[in-house]
């Protein structure tokens, strides 16, 4: 499923956003932007008081190997953000390509989102998927937030490498999987 | 190219990392780690005092819609980041598969990087790609730094979004494409 819009005239002669776009219109080019912004899939997972929380995020990247930090974006107005924020601790466990279902399961949690998938209680106390391509157990370092969205910078604590490394993508509104181009 | 690596025990007997690896060990642990987390390749480019400077980038990720912002993580000794730093503008520019040795050109920059692909120039003054799968063109809203990198964050003035939707994708040490899953 393609989206093929151009909503922006590029060049030097380009306006900016505010002087020709509402702000739906701005909205939904930032939206068909970022879904060509391919993404492997992880779940974000924390617990709290003896409840695990967690949720589907593609905002995840590497930050640095030393001090070792990897980040997440989590909406502030979500569960799971207010018990990582609470916490203090959060693992990232990065998906397969058999992690559909859980994907779905974790980005729309009506009855318990952990009743799926074997987990295990990281050393922070973070419920670790135990068939993770990899999972990252970290304590948060530092968040940042702004109106809608903080940036959680985890200091990770242990790695979890899996030797399953077929990576779940989400790209263009729809799940996806990694082929390997030819060498050359 | 599968790295098969399980260099720490799962479950509730886990260790610290730093009880039982040395710091070579657990760097390679991080780095096994994130080569399992695909992500979307990009140009992470600028310009300052006419001069453009650019690298490739994965570590990228959507933050907020409102405000329209994305995330860069961006290595402190090069000098893209201390142009980006000076500039405060800086364009993702997210690459399609065709775009592999452009990628390659960025990532060990002995000539000009510049010197390969059509170049446009944003609003802010930042080179944009224009056949990019989507450019975003920012202003530097924060900068957040730890002793090796720089969270950058942009807040989007312009975007470009092209027809095409091929990503380019970098796993496991290697470019890759995206296949997409049958739905179900």
């Amino acid at each position: 499923m393609n989206t093929q819009v151009t909503w922006m005239p590029r060049g030097e002669d380009a306006a900016p956003v505010s002087s020709y776009l509402n702000a739906e219109q701005a909205l939904q080019a930032f939206r068909t932007g970022m879904r060509a912004l391919a993404g492997a899939v992880t779940l974000v997972t924390t617990r709290l008081a003896d409840e695990r929380f967690g949720l589907t995020a593609t905002a995840v990247c590497s930050m640095s190997a030393s001090p070792p930090r990897i980040l997440a974006c989590v909406n502030v107005q979500g569960r799971s953000y207010r018990a990582i924020a609470e916490s203090r601790c959060m693992a990232i466990n990065v998906l397969g390509t058999r992690h559909e279902s859980l994907a779905k399961r974790f980005a729309s949690p009506e009855a318990d989102p952990f009743g799926e998938g074997e987990w295990t209680r990281a050393a922070t106390g973070a419920p670790l998927l135990a068939d993770a391509l990899v999972a990252f157990d970290c304590e948060v370092a530092e968040m940042f937030v702004t109106r809608t969205h903080a940036v959680v910078i985890g200091e990770i604590r242990h790695i979890a490498n899996g030797e399953d490394r077929d990576a779940l993508l989400y790209v263009d509104g729809r799940f996806a999987s990694v082929a390997l181009m030819p060498a050359h």
